[in-house]
């Protein structure tokens, strides 16, 4: 895994916006989303949630961001759901090799479409104003979610 | 989706006993698990992890067990990678079409090896008595982590 120290970690180094500045948007709790740097082509969308603070795997949460992780995935995933016309979503966590390659906990929020053979298809690098583009799109979903109240309700 | 109605949910049946039986474990609040039916040959141990009550999306679970998820599914990945000898785990869920194949909310628990290559193998059927055994060999590891009262603690 890269970026142990937090002071070198790729993804702290992203919400600080020192790097790939403007593909940050704050979720709810203490979490931070940006879209995945390689996605599947039919897979637009992919984001990445994150805790704002450098914490490397899921047993090291603190108790507040644990309760918060279900309610800021949930709202991100509805958030993708209809911002990218999505039918589903899937979540994944990497913990640990061989899987997690960054050693900031992330978990994918992928939006899915019926015949996308998520499982079959290679990612490709998305490049940054397509990312922003990404943010610019989802945030108002976002922000529709957290200005009902309730992050859970699909809209 | 197929199971829709929980009285011929396939997830409720199992954990009620009628199928499968001596396949489920406990693991924490409100949360059972058992071996996935299909598996990676190289990913032995695959484990769902379903809320005990029939829930089909992420967005309808009632807040205690939207608390206790984050616990069980450490839990379980802890128990995981020391029963199966694994250097990490893959947390996945499928909410929604085209993903979600059962609609009783289900968190797949995956061990990991370097080498895995689990994005590209292809998934066989386990049979029940692989799948009872992958259960009894996985009970004790979860019992350790009850036992020291730390369900995050790696042992």
């Amino acid at each position: 895994m890269h970026g142990q120290d937090p002071q070198t970690c790729i993804f702290c180094r992203v919400i600080a916006g020192d790097i790939d500045h403007d593909v940050c948007v704050a979720v709810s709790g203490g979490f931070v989303a940006f879209p995945a740097k390689q996605q599947r082509p039919r897979n637009h969308g992919h984001m990445l949630l994150v805790p704002a603070v450098h914490v490397t795997t899921l047993q090291d949460l603190p108790t507040d961001l644990a309760t918060g992780w279900l309610t800021a995935t949930t709202a991100l995933s509805n958030a993708v759901r209809s911002a990218f016309h999505a039918t589903g979503v899937t979540i994944r966590m990497n913990l640990g090799p061989p899987g997690q390659d960054i050693a900031h906990l992330h978990t994918h929020v992928i939006p899915r479409h019926p015949g996308d053979e998520l499982p079959t298809t290679r990612s490709q690098n998305v490049p940054l104003a397509d990312r922003i583009a990404i943010t610019h799109r989802l945030r108002p979903h976002l922000d529709a979610h957290r200005a009902t109240g309730d992050p859970g309700a699909l809209p």
